[in-house]
């Protein structure tokens, strides 16, 4: 179908006013699930990112990389197992996940910045001392904790880095492996580092993909699509399990990162083309929104 | 109708490349006709030209306003006759041209920006020596050439002031009002301002606004509109009677500005609402492009 | 009479430490009365402007224009009364106010700043959003409020382009019309602009020229010239009739800029030649200073 | 034995004036071989480096990683071959070296540099488009050329990310990964990578770690070393000889950076303690100095 | 007498646009002879070089100070000779002569600045390398030139510190000091060195004051003061005998100024008062312009 | 003794992070004694603060001058006799220690930084308002006092001058004569000087070279140098007879720098060639610290 004139005309006149909104602002985007396995969705987001640079916003990608995780650790012959929704991380896979998501995965996002007409550049939490890390504490009654290994959680973001490339045009693209005071690298979850990362930026917004459209009051009902909760709501919400299973640690790095500064925070569906344009540039956004 | 999130997203992907085209850039518009007299289709000259510099482009309008000069002519008992399409200008009739166009048009068009949320500032041709003028040159064919008067035409524009008040994020508004070496004011057709001041800011785009669509292949097929002609091909145009009428002075403009050094010129139908963001924002823009 | 050298020297020794204590300073003048209708005071008045912004210190020119607009209203037929010394502004009447002194006064003052070589830009309160105005607020004794119309006063001024077209080298001449938050114009008395001006720009000096000496001690005695006068003293002297008639306003425009920050307030005789020049660079001054 | 007080002067007074006429000038370091693998020859460098850096000096690392890629193969079962020097590379055995140089070698040396005091950054060559390559070109004779697959060559340095990081104070450290027009990856060798990245960067010193000490005149008297041999001479000492096996391709390198604009070049004992130091600050420096 | 307003605005017209004219310009005044013995002539220069450093002018002192190396050299005992009009300077005068100007007359200069109001900083050849001198050649004819010993002739200024203190609103004060490239010091005539400074800082003026009224058509006819020659006549002015003597080598310091750079060149009577400030700030100036 | 690679390299990695340390800091050296009488000592002392600026470090040096003043006031005739360690300085004699010291020494010390390949400039206390000064105040007990005469003590230092020049790469050479409000020149002496400038200046180290080792716990015994001591440890020392006679003056000036901001002073053998670099870099340095 043809847009006209005026249809055309009145998403401008809706769309420019946050251009100069968000203009020289930081969006702090987790990249994972169904948008990193499809192609079309994957240059969809990468396209999106490229045009916010575009226009003087700036995005910065903390991508996971499970898929190709378990293929290489599969490869080499490794077993993994999960405790707690964490994966047990001993020395020998720990060195694969760090080889994977910083040799592999994180250079194929950056390439296909390049390729798309962008400037990427990626980095670990080792470069430029950007995460440290310390091992995960759990709740006291996990009993085999000696093997979540180099589960690790953020302790600090120094976003210096980030701060520079920048602002020199780059997008920076981040794997989610911290390190230890004493060295030793730690396998984060990207959620998590992509909540710091945005405190640590005063970020305008955190958006993070996810494979469902947003948090809905009904889950039986898809018109119940919540588009905006507030984080003063989210304890009750957990307990009327409307908030519930994956979505709760999604939810709480979003409180996390309003507590600390960043503006406004989404959940929003990875499976629509372009829903991080969407969000930044229409009025109603999509997903939803907590703030 | 309401628009699917696929129709938004494609908008959205080809309007912002244009904004990082565009950023810092300086676009011409002369403001004139039908779009004078329509309040709603003023709000919307004055909106795009709002939204162009929120996106950090910057608009530079040049007004006209024959009709409020016949009115207070009138009111004074001030009899006016045209010569060659020109006003015949003396004394008296130049005192009331100037106070009309500079104290009057001038100043509402201002007020209309600033009540929109803009900057506006205006300016003739004598703050800070904007436009010099002399009397204008007649084909030697034309014999009461002493009755022009005060009709001008420009020497030179001085854009310093241009440069300055834009790069303070106001929209500079202009009145065609020159002045003579020797202090005497020129009134002089706000198409050629609007070309010279192009020029001289080295605009990426001079846009005039007219009551027709554009240039038509054969006037009686409306489904001729050219959407581009080249520089080159105009005296052919003319030749062939495709450009005639008061059209061939303005495409006269366009030929003067592109030859010295401004980007592209486009005459576009001002009775199109919001005209000017379509012809900036979209890959097919509006009217006709010369180039 | 010729001047000896050491004559020549003893005033440049006098009026040099004037030029480093005002340089980049801003001197706002309230031109209008005699020294607008004599062309020598006129150009006087403007070249002392030029010398001053030669040497690093700010003019700003606030100015009046009753004659011009009485010889307007004439010619259209339009009666006009005064109240309280207030011209009553009818709708009729403000368009002819402001058309005469934003379109032809005001760009006649700029006109003559260019041709003696100096750079004028011109401004009403419309323009950049210089002057916010309301309806002026007369005393409750006066019954017929309702016939004043559009005569106003200032609620704030915004000095931003001020600051920018000085700095680039500019004088800034101001026509005093302000602008209703509804977007109306209103007509305001110039000395009190000035006033308001000075006290937004934070000027050194505000300089009212007018058609008298000074103020004296006695009006009878002319040797009774007050060089000098407190702030503080000036009730007393409203009360002891020193300070009467049309002369009160102009002090309390001085006692108001004063209250907001301006150094110094000078009430001078601008049909003394170059009456500015020897305000400034002279150890004894001319007129009467309010401080 | 304790160092006298002019013993410790004199060497002061040698390294202090290097200090200067180095400052603000980069050292581009081929970091291989030995001095990768023994513990305190890998502190030695990473902290010649960060002293370096701290008296304003810029290094920038290219290291190798053979040893890694070995290990890693061999646990994946994947068997490797050498043609002419060059590790025959097929898409299999490219994605294990893509992973194994910028995911685990690179980030373990950034790792050292955080550790040691200093700030790191690892980046291969799609990180900002570093390195742009093309598969190499083998001489005619050579018949199976189509198995080199992903063995590549410099065809492009962008050095814009390097001049970003290491003026904010970073150590940049380069895997030597190219990426191709088409988007796929290349591995080359570090040697030629470290001379690329010198003469783009206009480097003053490029400094290869070897595991020999220099180049000697006769490969059998250990006192024979050259301490100095002219580019122009190269072709003569390669025929006599003196130039052999290994040490060609690395002279080559040192005449391409030489001819580039890059100010000298050093093939330096890497199994030295601190080589790096004695070569920058000394006035005999060591190795063989290529000018 | 006192001066009526007009009198008054006449000179304030007159000398403002000098100020301008000369803002940030630089003013080299040689000074010496009978206005260094008044103590009412030496307060006079002074204060017109703090008047003019108030105003943004630029001024730069060289000095003489033959007294009172002759007073000096009397108390130790040590006789002086002239050969060709200059010192013989064997190394014990040439040891008193450093001392006594850049340890006395120099730091006197300096002082009397500071008490009146300015910053004076005082400086001979060696400070910053400021004056490089070599041994002056004499005329062949000339039989005795061993016996010049430490006589100078400038051979290079470096500006560089007189830049950096006149930028930071400091006066020079320069000792006509300068120094061999052996580092020998060397007694040169004021006159040279204020020439050679005022060219190497593109000097706007040099001023030399002498005392005498100027250079006369006829010496004996008062009223025949030339006041401006230009460099082209100066031979033949010689060759006619009305430049002479002791005039001679001023006037070629001038040409050489002129021929070096500097805008214009003025020997004036130093025993006027304040002569420096009418020579810079009156149309008709003083003295004799050579330009 | 040749050194080997290690010792030398060992040298390097002690003193370089010093460099990183002292950059862009100040260094005030108090320079007199044995060191300014043996030419290699002086040129030892020179080009250490050459080398010190050279890795951009900021040495500021105070002399003294005793030896020069005695010689030429012997020449004169004129008498010299002590009180309380201090010169009594008549009217003749402040002339004669003002020109030896400002005119002579301080300019030979200036032409050695030169001749060595530095950019001294030369300065006294009355040059930029440098050093205000005071007649020196002496305790109640002595009588008789106005034999004192010049003898001065620092009021007050401006140190805007050095900043000035020290940021321009020149290093200022300040002769110990001071200014009082009323013009009069005042001898001070060196250490005080020093003292107050370093304070001035909020130094790092205020460094005062000696003709001994430092202090001694006990004079007797040439292993008992003391290699630091306390502020707060100064009285009681004193009290003990560790701390006497001449090092009585230079250890309060210490004391006095350090309270006023200066970050660690140093009594250092000027005997000792080089010793300001052993000082500054090398982790044990050389004589006694007071911190």
């Amino acid at each position: 179908m043809v847009l006209t004139a005026q249809q055309k005309a009145s998403i401008l006149v809706e769309a420019l006013p946050y251009i100069r909104k968000f203009s020289g602002r930081t969006v702090v985007v987790k990249y994972g699930g169904r948008a990193m396995v499809s192609e079309e969705l994957e240059r969809g987001v990468i396209t999106d990112c490229i045009l916010l640079k575009l226009v003087g916003i700036h995005p910065v990608i903390v991508h996971g990389g499970g898929h190709a995780i378990d293929a290489m650790l599969e490869r080499l012959g490794i077993k993994t197992r999960f405790v707690h929704g964490q994966r047990v991380t001993d020395d020998e896979t720990m060195e694969v996940v760090e080889m994977v998501l910083a040799g592999k995965v994180n250079k194929e996002i950056v390439n296909l910045i390049n390729q798309l007409g962008g400037k990427g550049i990626g980095l670990c939490g080792k470069d430029a001392g950007l995460i440290t890390a310390s091992q995960k504490v759990l709740p006291a009654s996990v009993k085999d904790r000696e093997y979540l290994g180099h589960v690790g959680q953020v302790e600090k973001i120094n976003p210096e880095i980030l701060q520079t490339v920048k602002d020199e045009g780059y997008i920076p693209v981040i794997a989610p492996v911290g390190v230890g005071r004493d060295g030793k690298s730690y396998n984060i979850n990207a959620d998590y580092v992509a909540g710091a990362v945005a405190a640590a930026l005063q970020a305008d917004k955190l958006v993070l993909l996810t494979d469902v459209e947003g948090i809905f009051e009904d889950r039986n009902d898809p018109s119940s699509l919540l588009s905006a909760i507030k984080a003063a709501d989210v304890p009750a919400l957990i307990e009327a399990g409307v908030i519930a299973g994956g979505m709760i640690p999604k939810v709480e790095c979003c409180v996390f990162a309003l507590k600390n500064g960043v503006g406004r925070t989404h959940i929003i569906d990875g499976r629509i083309l372009h829903s991080i344009l969407l969000e930044v540039f229409t009025d109603h956004g999509i997903g939803t929104m907590v703030e």
